[in-house]
């Protein structure tokens, strides 16, 4: 690799001390590793940090003068945290996507760039609270054994760390205690929870947090079961809900380096947007994911084992096809499946232009009676649509959408688009102007962008114009371990992006308002998706 | 002061947060910080420790975005670690001389430099070791209940430290917790065990120390009962036996920077001497020390209160004259005392040339004799001369010099001499080419330079060459709070010094033997002196 890690072994020999030569052993190492350093480390200054001081000695006095010096290699300065007496077979670090219900991480060989290990665990902080807010409310409260609450909510998303340094460890052979950095990609509340600092003022006006770009840490200040002297390197955050799982979005796709104009996509708990290219970021972010998160629809999941995750509606023999995650019998619908569905219910008249579910009764062919039949309830009062019946699912029990479903549903992919436009009016670019639209994460990886643009979600663009990103959180956070580059640039797109508060944005109102019909209450901004009128409203287009 | 001290308050205005200014807390500080920085300071980067995060955002905030930052000023970077609502009234550091039986420390007020308070307290590891080598064998032990001798050691100058923290802020009216900074001036070992690290290979050949230039670290790693992230500078060293303390002495002397050839002369367990100007500098060190330190005459003692500090034998009225340290009555006597002791009995022709306790009869008046019967004894078989009876002392016992004494005072006298020509020789140097003879604590604030001279234990030069320094090693740690300066200065010395190392060599052992005469075996070395023979060896000259 010519990219700089975070942390990186230097070949050191030094002279055996002497009556002639009586330089003391950490002073006698430190110059020898000099010699060892090529030009851009040389010219950084080097530090021992105090803990690191009797341990090196040792092991630099037992290893005969020479071995391996471990080095942080930090912005302006370089750490010598270790000594090893020969080269070690790998170089472990882990980067890490540190979720609000799940956290990802991978084991990376820094001396090589290979992926060792990767694995997955759920954030023990959801016993305490299942989304951010309700975090940060508990973290301001003291339990009755005095424990206090972001003391716990630290402990817990600690101990679910070092649940996957355990896993990736074993998975690669290595001990913990070998793994040499921790790169860590969350959202804003999420890093203030893991450092332990105050997030009250995140979720109040003007929203606030405590640190954006906080320096990099050792791991052992914070409890993590890897090299104590490790850098914990958190990617920064800009404002409040801007995080660094988001900033390693930008870096993974390469947003910031690119010519020509685009656009990424990540939707999570928020649905957040940057547009920008080598010159210019800007970004927004609002609440357009809970319906597509499993956090809303009454049979919403998150995209698992079990979830359907793409519905198809064969509108000549009516039949309904869905498919499930690893082919398991279905629990519950994940977010892709939602679009799939609504957007198939949509092109089947069966989910009106201002999605109600209210079948268009014109053109009623015997199947389509039949199939309506099948698979519409009257539940608690209102139509529900069933999705895979009683008999074929893993808990005995329909999938089923209802109303309220549909309605939380609608008012994200509402709230998406709005998104979109408001970020696009905001510099004037239009939609056709966008080289690439990159879609991080599950939904990325899941969704089908025709699907989303029939229902007015995504903006009408050529399919090619969509690129799946996977988790980009993770991705970024790899790319920083490996690449001091990366490291730079992740502190010049948290200080070049334009963050835009929609919360406080009059024209996003009216933008929202607007795209609560299918496609749009201006279907000529979708001129590939046919409009339909239903009984009440009109005839078909 | 126009010096850099290590550490500085920084006024800081910072605009109110706002839905259209988002920053968080620590970068909004940050940034905010920079406009008041001059510009030395502005091109160092700026860290934020972890541990500093929560409090000084908290503060920050509760001041209304505007204050005081705290910054240490280290040597490539900034680091802030508190935050203040107002400019404080002071802005306390520790200087500290850790001396391996006393400890010395100064409080400084870092705005002014104005000095607050001075205190002193023995140093606690006595109860582990009397002196360094036994504290080092100490240190490597363990003890029936598990204890570690290396952290026995740490944790007792720790409590002694703390002890003059307490008495220091006591004494200027401030809390423990204001002190900011402290810097550290000791010999090798000392700073080894005070930072728990392992000093075993510093009394092994080749003499080599675990490290000679640790980086800054803050006074919470070792328990220090200050600000947790006060900085602890601690001056470096050379060697094994080459401490900061005479670093401390040549920064405070100013040897460095001397356009002309001098001298510094420290005497505690050790001799040490360098040899230097602002081109060159050259030491070494010797165990010229004990018989003036307290360590092996009889009756000798520390220079502190009731220690006979100077003798005078009128050789016309035959009668001895000593002071004691506050005039209270004698306990013992100090290494001044001990010289001007010894001197006078040579000038008395009752001590002779080879250092014996014997009297020269020619000439013998009969007040001579009087004074002879009155204060010679034999004790043990062997003569000994009563300084003071034991009707004037403290103790009820009389203060007296044994043959045994004697022979030690002896062997340090050659020991200094021998030390002092060597280094010279080294480096082609004649004593008359020396512009001035710094004499570092206590034994150059209470030695008598001619008496010295007499006994051939200091060169025969003009007295005013002769300088007294004081306490230099808490001089330099004092220097080193505040002046950036004086701490690049004292890396620099660390690294410039050319060590000898005498226990190897050859022309030392010569010297050493030609030195064990009164004044030398060669008396035109020191022709300010008068030669004796005695009854056996001859006529006076």
């Amino acid at each position: 690799m010519d990219t700089l890690p975070l942390v990186r072994c230097v070949g050191v020999e030094a002279v055996a001390p002497s009556l002639q030569d009586n330089t003391a052993d950490l002073d006698r190492l430190r110059a020898a590793l000099v010699h060892g350093l090529d030009d851009s480390l040389a010219a950084r200054p080097l530090n021992i940090p105090f803990r690191a001081m009797g341990p090196v000695a040792a092991r630099f006095r037992e290893a005969g003068f020479s071995g391996q010096a471990v080095l942080n290699v930090l912005p302006h300065r370089l750490e010598l945290v270790d000594f090893l007496a020969a080269p070690p077979p790998l170089l472990p670090a882990m980067a890490l996507d540190l979720g609000t219900t799940h956290l990802e991480a991978s084991l990376l060989d820094l001396a090589t760039g290979r992926r060792l290990a990767r694995a997955h665990t759920p954030n023990r902080q959801i016993e305490y609270g299942a989304d951010i807010l309700s975090r940060i409310h508990f973290a301001a409260t003291t339990r009755d054994d005095g424990a206090n609450g972001l003391a716990l909510l630290q402990e817990a998303v600690v101990e679910s760390i070092n649940v996957l340094v355990r896993d990736l460890a074993r998975a690669a052979d290595v001990a913990p205690g070998a793994i040499r950095a921790v790169s860590v990609s969350g959202n804003t509340t999420m890093v203030h929870l893991l450092l332990g600092l105050d997030p009250r003022h995140i979720c109040r006006e003007p929203y606030i947090p405590l640190v954006n770009s906080p320096d990099p840490l050792a791991a052992g200040e914070i409890g993590l079961a890897i090299h104590a002297l490790a850098p914990v390197w958190v990617l920064p955050s800009t404002g409040s809900y801007f995080g660094g799982d988001l900033i390693s979005g930008i870096l993974a796709s390469g947003l910031d380096r690119m010519e020509k104009t685009c656009m990424l996509i990540d939707v999570g708990t928020n649905a957040e947007v940057v547009l920008g290219n080598r010159d210019w970021l800007i970004a927004c972010a609002g609440a357009a994911g809970p319906a597509l998160e499993g956090g809303v629809a009454r049979m919403g999941m998150r995209a698992g084992p079990g979830a359907i995750e793409h519905v198809r509606l064969d509108r000549q023999a009516w039949r309904l096809e869905y498919q499930t995650i690893d082919d398991t019998p279905p629990a519950g619908i994940c977010g892709s499946g939602l679009i799939d569905l609504v957007a198939e219910l949509y092109l089947a008249r069966i989910v009106d232009l201002r999605g109600k579910l209210q079948p268009d009764m014109d053109d009623n062919t015997a199947a389509r009676q039949r199939f309506l039949r099948d698979h519409i309830r009257e539940i608690d009062g209102e139509p529900a649509f069933i999705v895979a019946p009683a008999s074929e699912t893993a808990h005995g029990r329909p999938v089923l959408l209802s109303q309220v479903d549909l309605d939380a549903m609608m008012r994200s992919k509402a709230a998406m688009y709005a998104i979109l436009t408001t970020l696009t009016s905001q510099v004037g670019v239009d939609f056709a102007d966008l080289d690439a639209i990159f879609v991080a994460g599950a939904f990325g990886k899941h969704i089908d962008p025709r699907q989303a643009i029939v229902l007015g979600m995504l903006p009408d663009l050529p399919l090619g114009t969509y690129r799946p990103l996977g988790n980009s959180s993770l991705a970024g956070a790899e790319l920083i371990l490996l690449d001091e580059e990366a490291r730079s640039r992740s502190g010049e797109i948290g200080r070049r992006i334009t963050y835009i508060e929609l919360n406080v944005n009059q024209e996003f109102m009216i933008r929202f308002s607007g795209s609560r019909f299918i496609p749009h209450t201006d279907p000529a901004l979708f001129p590939s998706v046919p409009v339909f009128g239903n009984g009440q409203r009109g005839r078909k287009a």
